[in-house]
């Protein structure tokens, strides 16, 4: 009781500190999120000491994110994400390749071996997609063709970072890389997106009448909920991030007559849940371990790095969209978050990399959060993005 | 992030567990919580052994029934309160009185001395408000009579509880009673309820203008979670549970002319969130601790003197509204709940009392919750509550 009640406290200075860091965001014309992470860095343990990352506030964030991903995919249509699978595709591949070589050579060069190098390197890898969607959302941008190319490529990019993960796992602790056991770790992560995308929804088609039945207005809401923790939860069985399986279960539900009206009942849901995912976020940067010369000469390479190769990867693979809409996929594909977090901490606790290479990969996964935002607002405002482009629908009148 | 993802499964099973009780419950033409908290038992520890209560769990589980709490205030304006609150005072303090006394004479009976005695009897006590609240809402019955002295007097019977509990504290260990230090406790528990209560109310009806200049949507619900949020900690500030706090703050909310638009906006998250709160309340029971014959008995007496000297409490003290009002306010204050288990922790840690008395007061306080809400809803279907009060209205025509 007495340590629950103490949590509550928590749970208020970060839903407060949420609201009013966006609030400032707003005022300066940057996009709320940002705000909030900038929130989450001042109330964390490095400045102010209000909140300290624990489970309990870790399993709210893990639940804000999923509930985002999954309101993101309410709003984005399997049909639509079919037809940008070719780009989507080549920017997963590209946005992996780039980052993870130019990161094992930055990483080579400081003096670890090859081995170790290629573990870093792997924090270079993964696109976060919780901060971009949350950015694409809040601009009313989904239905825009370089939103489905970003979020079809955060799939497959989620797919290759586990692989590579697995990889170099296994290079590291000089274990004998079994090709087959990962080809079958692949193969059943890509059966699980695809079946449950292409099943799932085939499904839905058919089978919402029974939804239309009920006369309670929640009941839609809970099916679906319940479907969206279940995904998320599978996904992580497969090896997947549970965002994954949380837009699985959002392009499920869009499929449903019910999809205004869930869209809609999300709303709270988002504004009471995902304030813990971005505030949690910015306070992970520890600020004191990034506090000597060379820890910030590391720092200074390794964020241009992760915003350079992811960039131009993202940038290749998307340039048969024309320039300005490749270079928005770009930009929107440079959040880390915490997936380099999690390559991290597994670097740190195998003994891989010491703690200020540690803290400098986790400053640099939510530089990048931080960063990146801004321009993609900026971009997608000047609108110049969908003249690009021949299929690019204009801002969807729905989405306010 | 492993420990994390293993929660989502548990966060999983939790909801659809709630979902799955909830619907056997319409059925039978039981209230939903009921189904909730059996779905509860059914997948804790004691049977299926799929979920475990855990600290994340609790956090959402109190996030659920604060959230709860206030919605109820939500439907609860201050008038209507203050027009009770002869009868309310009354049901509180009586329904206070008659069990602990009846509680001390069983425990002595059964063989400690009378300050342990005491103790035991403290867990008789105190009415947990959130699962006669959640009938009342589901019933749409708020708004009579009876739901207000219930509301009333839930505040009451928590400043009482809380005050019972630092006198036997004392006595237990030995202690000198320091009437002094008590009686301000008791002050400024009472301050708090009165200068939030009346303070906020009058601000937010002279000051809920500059809520209306706000273009988006869901900026009222942001700035009334962030008090919710508040008020359930500064609560627990002043020895009183956070749902006083979070009743309070939704009382004061209820002030403002979004009221409508604000209790639309709680249901998500209602939908998503009290679940947790019933089906953790029913993981909770003990059943392998209550296999013997003499703990059976134990927990028949104990129930039933729980039962029957609330249910007197508080019909002598709503007595006032004519008999039937006052077994439905009798009925009401039955379900111990959180409290009874919060004392019974106490007293385990404290040495007052073995596992198996333990084992009993805990389901003792957790059959109260099974068993009260059933009879509620039959009483209040009736209707016959309505006729026997002057100023009960009938059922808000405005809550579905």
């Amino acid at each position: 009781m007495d340590h629950t009640t103490a949590m509550l406290l928590e749970v208020f200075v970060i839903f407060a500190a949420a609201q009013v860091g966006g609030a400032i965001a707003r005022r300066v014309r940057l996009p709320d999120v940002v705000g909030q992470i900038v929130a989450g860095c001042v109330v964390g343990p490095s400045l102010l000491g209000w909140i300290t990352p624990s489970e309990p506030l870790e399993v709210l964030s893990e639940i804000g994110v999923v509930l985002l991903l999954f309101s993101v995919g309410l709003e984005t249509r399997l049909d639509d994400v079919k037809r940008v699978g070719g780009s989507a595709f080549a920017v997963g591949v590209i946005g992996v390749i780039v980052p993870f070589v130019a990161g094992a050579f930055w990483a080579h060069s400081l003096g670890p071996d090859w081995p170790r190098s290629l573990f870093v390197a792997a924090a270079f890898v993964a696109t976060s997609a919780g901060i971009t969607a949350a950015v694409l959302k809040e601009m009313g941008v989904l239905r825009r063709t370089e939103s489905r190319v970003i979020l079809g490529a955060a799939v497959i990019d989620d797919i290759l970072a586990m692989l590579l993960l697995g990889v170099v796992v296994a290079i590291q602790a000089g274990g004998s890389l079994r090709v087959g056991s990962l080809a079958v770790i692949a193969g059943e992560a890509v059966a699980f997106v695809l079946v449950v995308g292409w099943l799932g929804t085939w499904m839905m088609r058919r089978g919402a009448r029974w939804l239309e039945h009920t006369r309670n207005p929640m009941s839609p809401l809970l099916v679906v909920l319940a479907l969206c923790l279940g995904l998320a939860w599978v996904a992580t069985r497969f090896g997947l991030a549970a965002i994954i399986g949380a837009f699985l279960a959002g392009m499920i539900a869009s499929e449903t007559r019910q999809r205004v009206q869930l869209e809609e009942q999300m709303q709270p849901l988002l504004a009471l849940l995902t304030p813990f995912f971005f505030v949690l976020t910015g306070a992970k940067v520890e600020l004191g371990k990034l506090a000597s010369g060379e820890a910030l000469g590391w720092l200074l390479v390794a964020t241009l790095l992760a915003l350079v190769t992811k960039l131009v990867g993202g940038w290749l693979g998307a340039l048969r969209l024309g320039p300005r809409s490749a270079l928005i996929v770009g930009v929107g594909m440079i959040p880390r978050g915490e997936v380099g977090i999690v390559v991290a901490a597994l670097g740190l606790s195998a003994g891989v990399f010491g703690d200020q290479l540690y803290a400098v990969i986790i400053a640099m996964s939510l530089l990048t959060s931080v960063i990146a935002p801004p321009f993609l607002a900026l971009l997608l405002k000047s609108g110049a993005g969908s003249r690009g482009s021949g299929n690019t629908q204009a801002v969807d009148a729905t989405n306010p």
